[in-house]
């Protein structure tokens, strides 16, 4: 889930500048419109390691807004007296803001949890158990009218490690450097794994978390204030409406302010020196592959490898590179197209939990379950409230399928949309592969920044720890090839 | 959760006779309907102790209804080669029905996890964290249009013992009985803690449980019948309205078929034989009360008292005896109205967590937090999702209080309707208790029955082994004094 948080996102003075004084107005007028008709109360919760600027960014939230109206606590690890002597809970039923306040947490109900489970004091079965609580107890602010939004800003920790070193060198803010500070440097990764798994499993529609990339203060300033100012936007028109119908109605999380994205971050010139290089190395990594595959170990696992791209991109090719490396008595291509009517008759995910391979064997989806977030989302195939959902739901299959030994692979192969042109093109041309390219085609060629923004999202919120995505840079077809079976080799000896 | 399976539900042949027809009719016409239209899918889960009549049910079901349009099966403890070796859902997505279509499961995915926490081979944390993993499975499933229709039939201890020695004791029927079962009577009291659990976590507005007393054949049958057509057409209602709203809409359980209820099953006869004992009695509870209270262990827990009852039913002076046992300067008397400002501008239960004592102490609330199920219900000062909801989220907020070791006690007085008629007389006969009668407690009398099955809902959805209900016959003020000190003494006893 924070993949795509790791670009480098970054906003420039120019357009900083440019653009606060509006996203001050819009958040002042919200603020003032919620004091006067008390319609709902606003719950920010901010997350993320020291330095992380989650201060900066509430400081300055407090410059753009009427700090009248805001309450700011840190309510989490320690214990006051009072707090200690009754339930656990009751520290956050003490500061709920009442209707047309806005309360900010810094430190909050997932503080301890996290952080105990990154200590190694509580199970994952305890982690999943609490974070099952949270979610019942935001299911209720947010069905009781209260608007909750969640911030997890993010830094690597080699930038949480500057930003340390900066600060500690410099004797002015030295003194900000503490203990704690040197524990999350040392805890970071134990962290960042109980911080994904908890972003997948308390990301519901109502109340989804929105993972910003801390790095550049102007980028991490300006997505906090829009986003939240978003977030009170819908839910003022949401509540504009009939009592019943559309209340829980909430915010989704912004494209990204400074049109970078995963896909803008690839570098689309890798290539692949000269055939021969191409031809000796695919021959050792298939080899490679084809071992893997017959080892006594993997017999206790399945492999299941999930084939996304735009058209053109290369898909066919590539799996077949990928195919002649396995055993053919043990895998499986499934192609994924319109479904059947015994498909479109039941759960959308049961025609895909119908190929699950059992253990020892390989299933390839040719296109996948992330048809309803791509496709079906970009024309309109399925109501918005469906593919909403799908990215929950296809977190918790592959969450299934892992958990049984499975290992999930899935590419997403990228070209440019020049390159997508000279494909079509050729393909037109060569008499035996304009079976390739239908009006279809062309026609979802229009919609290429919906597809991308489909992809950026898709990658953001079910890139996780348990079934990353790998982005392919396939304007080589070549070293599409190569990058592709590296992946999969380097996962499979990784768990094996 | 399982006190309202207890009170004796029986159906007599007759009554049995003519309902069965029209149920028939109405299950037979709502299959036709679906199998034609193909609208929904239906899944029912039979939950139960063997000899519970899941098998009787499912084959009246068979009779009832069209069976070429049903599957029946049973998947949970058992594993074939071929479930094995792929992940544990997998079972489950491959026996979906498809619109149209019903799958009866007697063994399901509650099965495992609630047979493994009976015998101690789960933490408590795991089954939370798989109930949330079932609780997600099942709202993708009514998300994506399937009906979840979850009954548990229940039968006591006693009655399944006296069930097996019965059948075991006939050659035709001896066979039936199994090792199982023989496991089924040791574990029983474990199974019965794990599933009060299950039902307590797993009861959301859209698939809520369907607690049915099991020893009456026939009570049994038709409540299943009944309240499957029920469920089955409240869904044909709502996908008849455009897409997206109230689509996941689901059935309410029903009233109970009988009329019977735990309030119906109380003896209004129970008095105190003399003034005499009566004050002896009070007194030594009072001492008791005090010197529990005072007792050094009692300063690691703190008691909640809950105390609701129609008017004149007698809380006030049953308060006022169980405040007679305790310090003063240990207790509060919280008396619940109408929220203030400050109050109704914050979620529905921050006003009781306000009010949550600290350890070594005790908060007694007239009126309560179930206020909102009661008379917000009955008089429609909340909408209807509101109050429905509001049963999972009491029973959240009451395992929150339990976990951080505060004791939940919480009284129903019960009066007969002739008694309270009786009683606001005399206070209207007496100048010093006139104060006590107003309008609106002749007019509340009006809805009496109203009242009635709001009460026997309450019980039945938050009664759990954590915080139960207990219900005070009061016709006989110094009965329920007695009994109400009573109860409270030895739930503190049996907790230090």
């Amino acid at each position: 889930m924070l993949v795509e948080a790791e670009v480098g996102h970054r906003i420039d003075k120019q357009t900083y500048v440019k653009a606060v004084p509006t996203c001050r107005e819009g958040l002042i007028d919200a603020q003032y419109e919620l004091s006067r008709s008390r319609r709902f109360a606003t719950i920010v919760l901010l997350t993320g390691v020291s330095s992380a600027g989650k201060s900066e960014g509430v400081n300055r939230l407090l410059t753009w807004m009427d700090p009248r109206y805001i309450d700011t606590l840190a309510i989490g690890r320690e214990d006051t007296e009072e707090q200690r002597s009754r339930p656990y809970m009751w520290r956050f039923w003490q500061i709920l803001p009442p209707r047309g306040r806005m309360t900010i947490l810094f430190e909050h109900w997932y503080t301890l949890p996290v952080w105990q489970h990154a200590n190694g004091e509580i199970s994952d079965a305890e982690l999943g158990k609490r974070l099952a609580e949270i979610n019942r107890f935001e299911r209720m602010l947010t069905d009781e009218g209260i608007l909750v939004v969640k911030f997890f800003l993010h830094i690597t920790k080699k930038q949480l490690r500057q930003r340390l070193k900066h600060l500690a060198s410099d004797p002015q803010t030295s003194w900000r450097v503490t203990e704690d500070d040197a524990l999350y440097v040392k805890k970071y990764k134990p962290l960042m794994k109980s911080i994904e798994e908890t972003l997948r499993l308390t990301s519901p529609g109502h109340a989804p978390w929105i993972v910003t990339e801390a790095a550049d203060r102007r980028y991490r300033e300006l997505t906090i204030g829009q986003s939240l100012l978003g977030a009170i936007n819908a839910r003022l028109d949401a509540s504009a409406k009939p009592l019943g119908i559309n209340r829980t109605r909430s915010y989704v999380p912004l494209a990204a302010l400074d049109g970078r994205s995963v896909l803008s971050a690839l570098d689309f010139a890798k290539c692949v020196a000269s055939p021969r290089t191409y031809s000796n190395k695919l021959e050792a990594l298939q080899g490679r592959l084809s071992q893997l595959i017959r080892d006594k170990r993997f017999m206790r696992h399945s492999l299941i490898l999930a084939f996304e791209g735009c058209d053109a991109a290369g898909k066919g090719g590539t799996i077949r590179r990928v195919a002649q490396g396995i055993d053919p008595r043990l895998f499986r291509i499934v192609p994924i197209a319109k479904p059947s009517d015994d498909e479109a008759a039941r759960p959308y995910l049961w025609r895909f939990w119908r190929h699950v391979p059992r253990e020892g064997r390989v299933t390839i989806f040719d296109r996948s379950w992330y048809g309803r977030v791509l496709v079906e989302r970009v024309e309109a195939l399925c109501p918005e409230a469906d593919w909403r959902r799908a990215y929950g739901e296809i977190n918790d299959f592959e969450a299934d399928l892992v958990a049984s030994g499975a290992i999930v692979v899935k590419f997403w192969l990228a070209i440019t949309k020049e390159e997508q042109l000279r494909r079509f093109k050729d393909r037109e041309r060569r008499p035996f592969k304009r079976f390739k390219i239908t009006k279809e085609d062309w026609r979802n060629r229009e919609r290429w920044a919906d597809y991308e923004q489909a992809v950026v999202d898709m990658v953001a919120r079910t890139s996780t720890d348990i079934a990353p995505w790998t982005l392919v840079e396939s304007e080589d077809k070549s070293f599409a090839h190569l990058k592709v079976l590296r992946t999969i080799c380097e996962r499979l000896e990784t768990t094996l």
